[in-house]
């Protein structure tokens, strides 16, 4: 067989479309988390249309006052790639990203005469990323915004670690606030032991 | 010029390749909202890795007890290409889908010890689609979901329809719950004449 120097053109042709068709295919996802020169971490920008998790009020892991008005709501979000790995396998990959945000809430607006819904900018986002190349030990940084700006890791000594090592159900993460991931990290086998030991002290607890 | 059977066969493997690269680019993606013979909405499965545009919890247009026990959440999800609509114009094209999920608030689990989280399966789905040729007027019909069964459309006498076209923002959609979308469409100019009357009648009343 010959091939023409039309043909080769149409040869060429040929390749540059799978080509193109392979990058818009299997051309990895841009990494969720990115940092600067210094190491600091980039505002996640576009973090509002990764996958929700899961939404609180006025959430709080030590004594709050009883009257606290206004409480605001946490919204919490993952990237969509490690969402779908979570699915599958009830696990974080490297790469993940969650993000906390906080947003004010009231009970006064339009039409409503009971509850509460969110209302106005962001009042902060905090972010925790699994990258075990870059963070050594369990693989898992804070990272807190106030703004837009490159945010600097938590130091290690802040209580938000010890804490997510000691009270999370899967890795790092407080997946027993998240209701659609609970039951996958139950099926997959992912929940820690002292999550589990947690659920059975509270449910002989609460059968006695 | 003259093509040899060889360079047909390329110039055909040529327009494949192409035509896969304009599919995997440019094909619309399937219709967030399907409907059965009967016309009955089938249950729109992958809602929660749509965009999340936020939560409430106990929120009612009627009068509610001050006492009400741990009211529900409620969280509001539209599909991607509606949300990219809407970034871009303010307004919402034929085709979007809106979902609004009530789910379950508990006070207590895990270390908290103020506030409240979402917990189990949904207590109910409620859809907002918008299809001009299929539902005529101004496009919009609810859809009710118990379970995952198809759901029939709740008929027009029903008050959601007469509340949201009374007290919606845009488009009968009540986007001054949604505080990344109000900016949007304030900018856009498509907040509806209803929504500003109201919102000035309430700056007025505050600087009494």
């Amino acid at each position: 067989m010959r091939f023409a120097p039309t043909s080769l053109g149409l040869l060429a042709v040929a390749a540059a479309a799978l080509a193109a068709a392979h990058a818009l295919s299997a051309e990895p996802p841009a990494a969720a988390a990115t940092f600067d020169a210094e190491g600091r971490m980039l505002f996640p920008a576009d973090y509002r249309e990764w996958i929700f998790l899961s939404a609180g009020r006025g959430m709080s892991y030590a004594p709050v006052a009883a009257d606290q008005p206004a409480p605001p709501f946490d919204n919490v979000f993952v990237d969509p790639a490690a969402y779908r790995a979570f699915v599958e396998h009830g696990s974080w990959p490297d790469g993940t990203v969650l993000v906390l945000e906080i947003r004010g809430g009231t009970s006064h607006g339009s039409i409503l005469q009971g509850g509460s819904f969110q209302t106005g900018d962001p009042l902060g986002v905090e972010v925790h990323v699994k990258d075990t190349a870059r963070f050594g030990g369990d693989g898992w940084a804070f990272f807190g915004f106030g703004g837009k700006d490159p945010a600097t890791m938590i130091p290690r000594a802040a209580s938000c670690y010890a804490c997510h090592e000691a009270n999370t159900a899967v890795d790092r993460t407080f997946v027993q606030f998240y209701p659609t991931l609970l039951p996958i990290a139950r099926a997959r086998g992912t929940l820690t032991a002292a999550f589990l030991a947690r659920e059975s002290a509270e449910s002989a607890a609460a059968t006695r």
